[in-house]
């Protein structure tokens, strides 16, 4: 086809340096500077950082970087709590065209190990608050990568060699020239998901995923430049769910946490006036179980995203009563962090409190960036009728779905079947188009030929009073087959409770086949991210039977 | 190379169907029907739609368009007022790949007639309020398009062969499985800008750009699935500074508006809790200066959003009293209307009064979606000082810039220059990153050797209560090369003025060398998008000489 014979709309039309620029969350901080320098970009205890100045800062650890020689598709990685080196890390490594590894702090040195040969890391930045769980891994990596130390307030000396983080800040240039990634399908982020077996697999992410994916929860979430928001989630979880990004897109500000502990959050809400926080259950459940004596009032509403469990009605009644507004969110590592929110819908207001509590507990619908959502029978992948009742797979698609597992092509290509990511998640789909996520497949326990779910369960457990936290599991029984026996983590300071106690308690609010026949009190283990480990209850329960 | 050498973050993690989508502004619209189906998507004076039935609608209007053998890259024009059927066309024809062309409703019928040959129209959309100058219109048309006729209430029969819309409609799928573009950066818009000499120039917009540039409004403007949008910007103006698209993204509700005239704005922002609108200069005019019977009030804050020039300290006044928070923004056809916005920091509240509308009346900084701003030397292209002084061409980079004009490479390379579009607008660039229009080159007075800027007289005479609108222009002078001239339009039911007491208003508030010498009063001539046309006056100044 010669060039007259094009379409006139493809002649004369094509990308140039003007009017196509490839998608880098990196940008958003280019942007924030240039539109928005002396504003307060980010508070870490006394130090505040501008946008200006958090920029220079990006550029400098960008250009040291490259002077020691890492470039595209380089491994970075980090082990830090929410401090300002972790939000600089999201913006210098991806300017570089260079890939972020942040590493989970509550992994033991072996797993640590294992990433970091796994992803081939150059470098590894480390907050000296951890500098001994390092020490050990370091200790059995094949290959040892160039490590940077940020010195923590208060921690003793690293006990291995360092460069020391801002000393390599000093090598760089404040005005380096970046070039960001060439191809916006570059990998940007590796993120190992701590899975209940087998080794870790790395999601890897895009930075045209990550670029769509903070827009979309600043749409979502309603960031603007007045936001300010608190690391209450840890930043290595799943990029901080695009939220080192997003914020900075929307010219707000962010305020580190290096511990998330009540005192400190309500303390950080009402001297910076916080709008927004993320966190998984147990922050709720902190939060609204705080001692009285550490309750700071606020004048404002915050804006608090909840994903991992589905906060309870007694969650969310205390979560309004002290000022904060609730979203409940869903998502993987492999989409990106949230890829549904429960979006509280006008009409919800005239309900009863308790129903309208059950809607804002769902999964909820996508967000504009997810392409498509659907709960399907996993066998033949087609939707299951939304009736609320039906139980599927919830499955996603889009621009804000991973690319894949590092090195891992049977794991991708299980995840990432035809036009979908399957979730392993089994949910109902409702009329107005939420999801509700019924249980994992594995937490249905199947009692006398009914089944019984967990999180109902639950969910009437955690009314109870005294119970702060609460997991159900399947007890092998000789003639139900299996059994609910209850792991419950009581409230400081609370009265004790007996197991007959919270079986009565039970049979008031459940059928009967749905109460619990074994009750154990008890701290609940947890994973890295929080979320509690059933599968070693599931072992504990197997071994009383 | 094979594949065993390939970088490990390059092997395994291609595109599939589950984490690449081309992006479309369409699939907002099929997510919102997916997430909101039963919430409000547009009300239309008594009609209400939700975004279940617009989907539909949309799917229909696709469906029956792709049966009449319209498709990839096909030309859609669209002619109408801001209704629903303007609001489908927006989604419909891209869901088709094809393009949609939406025409200025103010045009004669020769500027319409040549921008359906130039565009290829193979199919005409018409509001029947606008039949008459269609009719004239077709009778010049090279290649008559397929007309489709939506009918208006108290319109006349159509003079010419019409389908009707709804027949059309009826002839569709509302279950139409579309498929969008194959590539994001298909063409999706034809935009005729109406430019003061020669012929229109038909700037051409992306799926990509279209996307984007919705997601960086929302952000900017605060958009939420609680938002309340009224249509006082012409959806013809491009494509609504992408408001069509953006609210959908958002979840939120468009309130059409036929006509655009104080009472119906008052009166719609109160049934219906608007909470968002655009307009030109005129329309925040119109809106201050409404007589004081129209005006009903409300309890809400209206987000308003202005560009084309910027708002006096007398209109932001009025505004601020009566309910109505203005951002000025600015942009142009080539940048998908908003590039930039006047975002309202923290500080400025400390402000004087005039102080505080002065800032606010600047451009402002770039959207988060806009790649990059500057003021820059037109000849080297170098960045200015950001000293507020020195003076330069605004220029912007980034995916939210036209892919070009329609076959008109001359143009396109005159606009595209490098990696930067060039806006043709003198501005200067204040520290704090924000752009300010000092005037387009041929709006600087140059009187005795000193410039001065028509703006700031333009200012100064708005402060006086009798006058509505003032337009200043050169005018050549044997003595002083030029003068300012200055013409005005009062306010309905004001006293009347004389040339003397404007001139001793703007003595006291004016260097006297930038007083006008020369001053008329009448109504102003606008173009089609309500801008005072300026070049008319300054011919009307050189037959005064």
């Amino acid at each position: 086809m010669t060039h007259d014979d094009r379409h006139p709309f493809e002649t004369g039309l094509d990308r140039t340096g003007a009017n196509y620029v490839p998608l880098t969350p990196a940008s958003f901080l280019a942007g924030a500077a240039a539109s928005f320098g002396e504003n307060l970009a980010v508070i870490d205890g006394e130090r505040r950082i501008t946008y200006a100045a958090l920029y220079a800062r990006c550029r400098r650890l960008a250009s040291a970087l490259s002077g020691r020689g890492i470039g595209r598709l380089d491994t970075v990685a980090i082990l830090a709590s929410n401090i300002p080196e972790m939000i600089e890390a999201h913006f210098a490594v991806p300017m570089l065209g260079a890939v972020l590894n942040p590493l989970n702090t509550r992994l033991d040195a072996a797993t640590i190990a294992f990433s970091l040969d796994h992803g081939r890391a150059r470098v590894l930045i480390v907050d000296g608050d951890f500098a001994p769980l390092v020490a050990d891994a370091l200790r059995l990596v094949r290959d040892r990568p160039l490590v940077v130390e940020v010195t923590a307030p208060g921690a003793a000396d690293a006990p291995f060699d360092a460069v020391d983080y801002e000393a390599l800040l000093a090598e760089g240039d404040p005005d380096y020239a970046w070039a960001g990634p060439a191809d916006e399908w570059q990998s940007l982020c590796l993120l190992y998901t701590s899975g209940t077996t087998g080794d870790p697999k790395g999601a890897v992410y895009s930075h045209r995923g990550a670029y769509l994916q903070a827009l979309g929860n600043a749409v979502t979430f309603g960031l603007t430049g007045g936001s300010v928001y608190l690391w209450t989630l840890p930043m290595f979880h799943c990029s901080g769910w695009s939220y080192p990004w997003a914020v900075v897109a929307a010219g707000g500000t962010q305020v580190c946490l290096r511990k998330v502990e009540p005192a400190a959050i309500f303390r950080l809400i009402a001297e910076h006036g916080v709008t927004h926080l993320c966190g998984a259950p147990i922050v709720l459940s902190m939060i609204a179980n705080a001692d009285p004596e550490v309750r700071v009032s606020f004048a404002q509403t915050v804006r608090c995203a909840t994903g991992g469990a589905a906060p309870s009605s007694t969650i969310l009644r205390t979560m309004e009563e002290l000022g904060f507004k609730v979203t409940h969110l869903y998502g993987a590592t492999e989409s990106y962090g949230p890829g549904t929110a429960c979006l509280f819908q006008p009409d919800w207001a005239d309900l009863p409190t308790e129903a309208r509590y059950a809607r804002m507990a769902r999964q909820g619908v996508a967000l504009p960036t997810v392409e498509g959502l659907m709960v399907a029978d996993p066998g033949t992948g087609r939707p299951v009728p939304q009736d609320g009742v039906t139980v599927g797979e919830i499955m996603m698609r889009g621009n804000t779905i991973m690319k894949g597992y590092l090195g891992n092509p049977e794991a991708t290509g299980g995840t990432l079947v035809g036009d979908w990511y399957r979730s392993g998640d089994l949910a109902v789909w409702h009329p107005d188009g939420a999801v509700e996520i019924k249980d994992r497949s594995k937490d249905i326990i199947i009692s006398g030929g009914e089944n019984i779910s967990s999180l109902e369960v639950e969910e009437v457990l955690t009314q109870h009073p005294a119970i702060m936290l609460a997991a159900v599991v399947a007890k092998p029984d000789a003639t139900w087959g299996e059994t609910p026996c209850a792991f419950l983590e009581l409230k400081p300071g609370s009265a004790p409770l007996t197991d007959a106690e919270v079986i009565a308690f039970c049979r008031e609010r459940l059928a009967r086949f749905k109460v619990p026949k074994t009750v154990l009190f008890g701290p609940l283990p947890k994973t890295a991210t929080g979320k509690i480990q059933k599968f070693v209850l599931r072992e504990q329960a197997r071994a009383l039977s």
